[in-house]
C-alpha cells in the first residue's frame, strides 16, 4: 500500500478535470515527447489541441474565452506534466503572460490576446532576462523609444521559455532610461509582424530537452504604440511584481508533482529491481531513504496545499509563495538526485523517468529567481 | 516586522486560554526554573498549581475531573513550553498516562486515577524502556507474577521521565513471557504504596536539567490484581501502540514550538549584537540561514497543523504522526544547531535560552522513538 | 591570487609530461569535443594520436610496448581530461583492461594486446554489467560453454563504456555456473573476428555524451579457448577483485580534478559576472560557497595524495581506495552542485563547462561501484 | 579489525612520549574528571604534575624550561585529551601563551614566564574577547593608560579558558584608542599580584565542564611597564595574527582526535548493544553510517596530517590552517551528532562519553574564530 498524497483542495469535479488532463498528456504528449526532445520544441498542434479541450487559461474568465476555473484547474495540469517531467510546453509562462493580460492589460488588449491564447492559436512568452543581467530588472538594457506613434525597440533577450513558438511576446524594455525600474514598460510583440525580430539559438540545456528556450533579437522593432501593456509608460515594475505569488505557487505546485511522481517511480522500480539476492526494497538504506523521501514530500504537500487555500483567498503574499518556491524546488532537487542513486545505472539513462527528471530538476532552483533570491526577498520580511 | 506562523486551528477562545497559560508559565515556572534545573526536578507544587489552573488533562472528559476540551488545549501548554525550552514538567508524559486510563482503563480505574491525575495530586509516569533494551518491547524482562491476587512485579527500567515525582506509574511487565509481545500488560503502581520499589538515580544528561529522568527497581512489589490496566492480561502491547498518533504529534507539536522560540530569539539578538561595525543580521549569511529557518518553520507549521486536524477529526494516523515526528525533530535540531551558532560564544552559554534549547533538543530525535524506528514504520507502509 | 591545490607528487618530469599532455588535449580533443558530444563517440583517430604521443598505457612496462611510468603518469591523462569534463575518450577503462592483461594476462596474451593497445589501434572495453543484474557479480547469466577447442558465449551486457570503438572486449562470463562466482571467468573477444557478436544501442545518457556507453550482445559467439584471460577457468571474480585499489583511486583522482577545474571556471565567472550592481564574487553567500568549496578540494587532495603515494609504494587497499571513490565522487557531486547555482542560468547551459560537467558528475556516484557498495565494503571492514 | 587511522608523522620515540601521555591521563586526569567536571575546574595540582613530567611547553627550547619537542609533542597531549573529551585542562591556551612568550616577549619575559609554565607553576591565559564583541579586534573597549609607569588596566573580558586557575593573563588592551587595531597592546598581567583584578563567574556552559572558563574584570589594575609584551605598544595586533596557524592546527588536531574516540566507541556500542534480536552493528543504516564517519575520519586525517607536515617545515599559511580548522571541527560536529544517535538513550546520558563529546564539541566551531571567521578568511584569499 503506498502512502498517499491527498491534495487538501481536491474534490470530485476536479478529479474528472484530472482525468481529462491525463487522457490528453496520454494520448498528446507522451507519445510525441521522444521527437519533441530530439527537435526542441512540441510544434503548434499540442498547443491548438490543448486549447480545444478547453485546458489552456483555465482560471481566465469565460467572457475573455478562459475557462471560467481557477488556479486548481491551473495547478491540475502543472502537475501531471510535472509528475511525468513533460517539461516541452511551458503552460506556466503561457499562464503568467496571460495573468499579465488580465490584471494589467487595457480592455481592447484583453478581448484581442486572451481568446487566442485560450484556444492556443498563439503560444505566450515573457522576454526579461538579457545576456549577462539574470533576475536584475535594474541592468535592463532592452530600449524602446517612441517615434510617430511607434516604439521602437533594440535589444537582445535570453533564456526565453516559448520562445520559438510564441505568437505573442511581452518585452520588457526601459521607455525612460533615465528612471531606473520605474522607467521600465512592458511591450505586447506579435513576432509574426514584427520585422528586425530574430529568433537566435534555442538554446543547448542539461535537460528541459523539448522546450524551447531561446535568445530573441530586436533590431528597430518596430511596435504601434497601442502595444503597451496597460497603456502606461513607466508600470513594467509593478507588472512584474504583482504576479510573483501565483508565478511562484506554480513552480512550487510542480516541484511537488515531480517530487511525486519521481518517488511513484522508484519505489515501483526498487520492488521490482533484484540485487544480492533480494529487491532494491528489501535493503534498509533503501527503505530509509524512501522513508525519508515520502516524509518530505507529505510535509511539503500539506505546506502546498496550505499557500493554495490561501492563494485561493486571495490571501498569499509574495514571502510565503517565496518560501513555496525555495524550500519546494531544493527538496526537489534532494529527492530526485536520492532516487536516481536508487535506480543505479539505468537512472543515468534517459529512456528512464528518472534520468529526465534529474536533468529537468537542475533548472528549478534557478529559473523564475534563484534559490538566493527567494532568500533575499525573505530575509527582507524578517 | 517578524515572519508569522499562525497556527490554522487557533481561535479567540483558545487565544485566550493561551494567555492563562503564558502567565502561569512566567510567574510559576519561569523564576523557579533555575533552580529545578540545579536540583534535577520542579517539585511537587507546580503540578498542583497547574491542576488548580485546570492546565492538566485538559481533554479528558470533565466526568473525570478533566477540562472536557481537546488536543488543542493540550497542545497549547506544549508549545508555550516548549518555545522556553522548560523541559522540566514532563506533561507530555503526564498526559499520555491519562490518556491510557481513558482509553484503556476500567470505569473504576478512570474514576480512580483521572481526577486525582488533572488536579496535579499525582503525577504520571509510563516504566518501558530497560538497561540494555530501548524501543524493543519483545526484550521486556521485567517481570509481573499473579500469587494470591496480587502481581509480584520484578525488574528495572530506565529513562523514566517524572520518575522522582510519579504519584501513578504505568509499569510494563512480561505477565506471560512464552508470549513474547502479547504475554506483556500494564501495571498501574502507586509508589508510595508499594515496599520493594525503589527510585534509582535521577539520570544526568546532556540537558532536559529540571526534568527528573529517573531509574527504577522493582523488587517483590506487590502489586494488587485490581490494579491491572483494563483488566485484562495481555493487552500491553495494543495499548501501547494504540496512542502512537497521539504521542508522536505531541512531540512535532513541541518540536515545532522550540523552532519558533529558537527564531525568535535569534532573530531579536542578530538585530541586536554588533560586529564589525553593523549588526549580525546585515550580513548575508545570517540573513539567508534565518530566511532558510523560518520557511523551515512555516513548512512545518502547515504540515503540523494538518497533522492536528486530522487528530481532532479522528483520522491522523500512526503513519503520518511518525513522520511529524520524524521530519519535525530532524528539523528542530538542525535549526536550533544553526541558531546557536549565530550566537557564537553565548550560544553556548546556558544562561541563554539558545544554549538550554540546544542541549534538550538532542534527545528530541531519540525519546518517544528513535528517527530510525520512524523510519522503519514509515518503510513499513510504504 | 587563487588558492593552490599543489599534488604532493608532482615533480619537473611530470610538470613536462603535463604540458605535453595538456597540449595533446588543447589541439586534438577540445575542438573536436563538440562533434563528438554530438555524434556520441570521438572515434579513432585520437585514441591512435594519443599513442603515437605515448599518453596511453603509460604505466605499462616498455617491454610491452607501454610507458615504463606509473601511477602519476596516468592520472595527469585522467586529471587534465576530468578538470575540462572530457568524458568521451574513456582512457580509465582502457588503462585498466591493459592491467588486467598484465596482472592476469599469459606472456602470450600480454605480447599480442599490450602492444595495440598502447599504439591506441585496438580500444579496450569491459563487458561485466548485464541488463538488470548491477554490481552483483553472483548474477552473470551470460554464458561461455567450451566445445571443440572454442568457448560458444551467449548473453547481453550493458553500460559498456567504450563499447562501439573498442577493438578488445573482455568479457565476463559463466564457464561453470553451478560454481557461482567461482564459475566465473573473463574471455577476450576481438569484436572485428567475431560472427554473432553484436553492439547494440550507444545509450542516450543524462552526461558523457561524447562516450560510446553501449550494449553489446553475443549469439552463439565463437571464441577459440586461448582467449581465455590468463589460460585458467574460474579465475574470473579474483581477476577483477585484484584491480579494485587502482580502479577505485582513478575514480577518485578524476573526481578531485573535476572539482577543481568546476573551482577555477566558477571563481572566474563569479569575478566577472555582474548582478545588482557589484559582481557575485562581492555577496557573502558567493564568498562563502566558495571557501566551503576551496576547503574540500584541499582536504580531498590530501587524501588522494597519500592514497596514491600508497598506490606507488605498493600499499593502498581496498577498503581505503572504496573511501576515495566515496568521498571524492561525492564531494564532486556537492561541489558541482553549487557552482551550477553560482553560475545561475548559465550554469544549466550546455555551452558552459559547468553544465557539462553537472551532466557528467552524475554517473560517478554509480558507476565503478555504487556509493552504496562502497559503503559494503568498508563497513565489513570495521 | 579496526580500520586504521594513522598518523604520517609518528615514530617510535613518539610512541613512547605517547604511551607516558596516555599512563598520566589515565593515573591524574581521568579519576577525577567527574570532581573537576561537578566543580568546574581541574584544580592546580594537576597541572603541576604535568608540569613535573615534561607534557607541558613541549615544544618550547630547553633553554626556557621547555621540552625542546616540536609541534608533534604538542599534538600527542592534545590528541589524547580530545579522544577521550577531557576538556577541562585547557593546555592549547596554555601552549598559545607560552608561544607569546616565545616568539614576541622579551628575553626577560621569557626567562621569567617560560620555565615556570613548563612547570606547571602557573597556568596562562589570553584575555582577549570582551562582552558583547565577539572575534572583532577592533571593538577591543579595555583600556591600558601608561601612568607613572605603569598601565592603569581597566575593563572586562569573558569567555576566557583557564580564567579562575590562570597563574598569567595576556591581556588585549588598547592603549591607543585613537588608531584603532594598531592601537592595541598586550599585557602580562599576573592576577595574584594586582589588586582590582576580578575572576567573575566560571561561567555554566553546555559542555566543557570542567574547564574554567570565566568573565574577568580589571578596575584600576597597575601593570608594570615593563610588562608589555615585547616591550613595544601598538604590537598586540601583530602579536594576535602572527600564531593563528599555529592555534588552528591544534583546534584541527583535537577535532580529529575527537572523531576518532567518538568512533571507537561507538563502535564497540553497536558491536555489544542488541536490538530486535541482532546488534546494531547488524543494522544497514549502522553499517553504512560507520562506513561514513571512518571516510571522514580518514579523509581529515591526512588533510590534518599534511598541515602538520607543512607546519613542521615552517610553511602552513593561515589561510590552510582556518581550513583546517573549519573542516575538522564541522566535521566533529556531524560525526558526535551521528554517534551520539546510534547509542540511542544512552547518548544523551552524562555518564557516557559520547554525551560528554557532544556537549563539547559544539563549542569547537564557535571559539577560536568561527566557522564564518574562517570562510572569511579562506575567501579573502579566492
Amino acid at each position: 500500500m503506498p502512502i498517499a498524497f491527498q491534495r487538501a483542495w481536491d474534490d470530485q469535479d476536479l478529479a474528472d478535470y484530472r482525468n481529462t488532463v491525463v487522457r490528453f498528456i496520454e494520448t498528446e504528449i507522451l507519445p510525441h515527447d521522444e521527437e519533441a526532445r530530439r527537435r526542441g520544441d512540441v510544434g503548434h498542434a499540442v498547443w491548438r489541441k490543448a486549447g480545444a479541450l478547453g485546458l489552456l487559461c483555465t482560471d481566465i474568465p469565460e467572457a475573455y474565452g478562459g475557462g471560467g476555473g481557477d488556479f486548481r484547474h491551473e495547478a491540475i495540469f502543472f502537475e501531471e506534466l510535472g509528475r511525468r517531467s513533460l517539461t516541452g510546453m511551458c503552460t506556466s509562462v503561457h499562464s503568467i503572460v496571460a495573468h499579465y493580460f488580465l490584471n494589467h492589460g487595457t480592455e481592447e488588449q484583453k478581448r484581442d490576446y486572451l481568446p487566442r491564447m485560450a484556444r492556443g492559436e498563439i503560444v505566450g512568452a515573457i522576454a526579461m532576462t538579457e545576456p549577462g543581467a539574470g533576475s536584475d530588472l535594474q541592468g535592463v538594457r532592452t530600449r524602446a523609444e517612441l517615434r510617430d506613434g511607434h516604439y521602437v525597440l533594440n535589444g537582445a533577450k535570453t533564456f526565453i521559455s516559448n520562445g520559438l513558438l510564441a505568437g505573442v511576446v511581452l518585452v520588457v524594455a526601459k521607455t525612460d532610461p533615465a528612471q531606473g525600474a520605474r522607467g521600465t514598460s512592458i511591450l505586447i510583440v506579435e513576432p509574426e509582424q514584427c520585422e528586425g525580430y530574430r529568433v537566435g539559438r534555442v538554446l543547448d540545456k542539461i535537460g528541459l530537452k523539448a522546450q524551447d528556450t531561446s535568445e530573441l533579437f530586436f533590431d528597430d522593432v518596430r511596435v504601434p504604440a497601442g502595444q503597451l501593456l496597460g497603456g502606461r509608460e513607466g508600470q513594467g515594475f509593478f507588472q512584474l511584481m504583482a504576479d510573483l505569488p501565483y508565478e511562484r505557487l506554480m513552480l512550487g505546485v510542480v516541484a511537488l508533482a515531480a517530487m511525486e511522481g519521481a518517488y511513484e517511480a522508484t519505489r515501483a522500480y526498487v520492488h521490482e529491481r533484484k540485487a544480492f539476492g533480494k529487491t532494491i526494497a528489501d535493503f534498509q538504506n533503501t527503505r530509509f531513504k524512501l522513508a525519508e523521501i515520502a516524509t518530505q514530500i507529505k510535509v511539503g504537500r500539506a505546506f502546498i496545499d496550505r499557500c493554495v487555500a490561501d492563494f485561493l483567498a486571495g490571501g498569499l503574499d509574495t514571502v510565503t509563495a517565496s518560501m513555496a518556491k525555495l524550500w519546494s524546488t531544493e527538496a526537489q532537487g534532494r529527492v530526485v538526485d536520492e532516487c536516481v542513486q536508487l535506480f543505479g545505472g539505468y537512472g543515468y539513462m534517459n529512456e528512464y523517468l528518472i534520468a529526465r527528471m534529474y536533468a529537468d530538476a537542475r533548472i528549478q532552483r534557478i529559473y523564475g529567481g534563484t534559490s538566493e533570491i527567494m532568500k533575499e526577498v525573505i530575509a527582507r520580511a524578517i
